[in-house]
């Protein structure tokens, strides 16, 4: 029977554990500072507005930026996108995406589609939704506008190579979501000339909840979504133009920023590598009746993997290891139905799997052992 | 010398202090809950689930509404107050607004101004802002689409008659942004015949920063503004059509709910009541030099009051108090742009003071003291 330390496998919908100092960080911040941004002239207001702009620096040292104003805050990853999505003044015009995009960025496609005339693309790409660089000159045309990438595929953990893409759409501005990868995979956005980045604080980074947001390279490019208060020309009826405050408006969520700082600060020494997780990956692929969706090769494999039974049901799946094991997971479709039509696993969707670097080996090893237990029970199936 | 128990009365920037229990819920959740709102199926997210739908009724209490499930989260009201201006499809008509509407309002109305030939008009005010209900069936017009309400002002503090608005709008969609009031003023939603109500967290509720949103009476009627994941009909590129997870794309600020819901749990017990705000402006209106920014009639007078003093700029007055007192207050325009310039205090704007539930009675007292000690001191000017 494995032991685990650990049960929670699906950092892939929020992280957790967090790293202590997190719990830490938010309630001091509430209990002694709990001030604003940038809405007066008093200590606490300083140290809170100080306080986010060190945490815009830290997440600029993760993204790989330079600029670290243009790093906006939202409540989300998806906010961040829709700010891209809907401030570029997008019209009758194409975008190319990844055969991985997720429901953040397929949704207000949609409604582009719907309103403006804004058609989408999938880039060519292998069977695990590795997109092919080399093809993609063949489907730029000159309505191209935008290119969007899903950095890490939250269904099957492919990482695309972002640096590859760049070489091959030319200067077409490229918005990649790094929702899944950030915290885990690293990312050079300024190397890769990357003009717009999504990020999330709950996922890979292990902040709290409601932290998130966007880089953008070229704020003047982008029209705000949100207008309101910003503290700053607060003499205009009209949003500032400079970032972030133009892209900023209301109340920050400080209290959740300062968990996140805290977070980018506390990182936890990971006590296991890609080694690991093409270990467990190639154990799983053994287990008879199994399909593991993973990218084929290991170099784009990120930290999340999915599986689907010839006979369980991903919810079953999901089931019996929380009753057998404790172990949680995520099973269906994951916000992503148009990765599931590319993998030929929807409308059941998957069982999923994203370990965290609060994992010992021994927990993914034994992860492992319970999927064996599990699917090769011939009484449960 | 005046002793304070409690300095800070900035409480329309930020409500500090919080209830004690707010830090603890903070903490609590992110070591041991913290999962997302309905995106798997083990007990962790059961209960987050349910710790949502319960802030959710909590709120619903508070506003005065029945159904809670027309309660959508968003970052902050701003962010709510956009979702109703930007979702009600507004073109080619006229909104009413009141005299002292906020930025979070105005910057949205500018844009429909600029793209959708939506106008604003001014209602009919007392010199306060305080609107004359009477007044309103002169400029209702076939082209009036809406009627929006800053239901307290957070430069003076007035109170608007909301139920006696609806009497004479007849059955135009009524916005009313209860940013300032609720938590320290009664609401009554669904006996005012509310449409859309906007809310914050983390001032008179006293929760974090990070929460708010709006209530819908009647959610068919709004498109939402962000698009994405919602863990709800994830086989559809398209938004599901029903409340609340039609406005609610992305991960929630699940940690921020719980310190709201906590907060909403541990309101704290008033010392002190309107007799005592208005024996505090009485005193403050005595000074010499000094013109009170409040409501003409103590009925309409909420916690909110500002000064102009004829020598000192506001930044000097909050100067003084801070250096002399350690007292928190916010100078400036308070975001209002439009607000100051009905009462005539544009651009300067004023020295805002803002109590809250964790004053006492003494505090009130000697806040007055220290403005009759600061601004009678001819050293100063």
């Amino acid at each position: 029977m494995p032991q685990f330390t650990n049960t929670y496998f699906d950092n892939a919908s929020t992280g957790w554990p967090k790293p202590p100092e997190v719990a830490g960080a938010l309630s001091d911040f509430i209990r002694n500072t709990a001030g604003t941004y940038g809405r007066a002239a008093y200590p606490r207001v300083y140290k809170t507005s100080s306080m986010i702009e060190e945490c815009r620096d830290e997440l600029a040292k993760v993204m790989g930026v330079g600029e670290a104003g243009n790093i906006a805050f939202t409540q989300n990853a998806t906010h961040g996108i829709n700010t891209v999505l809907f401030g570029l003044d997008l019209h009758d015009c194409e975008v190319l995406i990844s055969p991985l995009e997720h429901n953040a960025v397929m949704r207000p496609l949609e409604r582009l589609k719907e309103t403006r005339n804004v058609h989408w693309k999938v880039i060519p790409a292998e069977e695990d939704g590795t997109i092919i660089p080399e093809q993609i000159p063949g489907i730029i045309s000159d309505r191209t506008r935008l290119v969007i990438v899903n950095h890490e595929s939250n269904v099957n953990g492919v990482i695309q190579p972002i640096e590859k893409i760049r070489e091959y759409i030319g200067n077409i501005p490229l918005l990649v979501d790094t929702t899944q990868s950030l915290g885990s995979v690293s990312f050079e956005g300024d190397r890769w000339d990357v003009d717009f980045i999504a990020f999330t604080g709950h996922k890979g980074l292990l902040g709290p909840t409601g932290t998130g947001g966007f880089y953008v390279r070229n704020p003047e490019l982008l029209s705000p979504l949100i207008l309101g208060g910003t503290g700053s020309r607060s003499e205009s009826i009209e949003m500032p133009l400079f970032a972030p405050d133009k892209f900023e408006a209301g109340t920050h969520n400080a209290v959740g920023i300062a968990g996140l700082l805290a977070a980018l600060k506390n990182r936890p020494k990971p006590e296991w590598d890609s080694y690991d997780i093409n270990a467990l990956v190639q154990g799983v692929q053994q287990i008879s009746g199994v399909r593991v969706l993973t990218a084929e090769h290991p170099v784009n494999r990120g930290n999340v993997f999915s599986l689907v039974h010839e006979n369980l049901a991903p919810s079953t799946i999901a089931n019996r290891l929380y009753e057998q094991f404790d172990v949680e997971i995520r099973s269906g479709l994951h916000c992503a139905p148009m990765a599931h039509r590319f993998l030929d696993t929807f409308p059941k969707g998957s069982a999923r799997f994203a370990p965290s670097f609060y994992h010992t080996k021994g927990d993914l090893q034994n992860l492992g052992e319970a999927l064996k237990i599990i699917l090769n029970d011939r009484n449960y199936v």
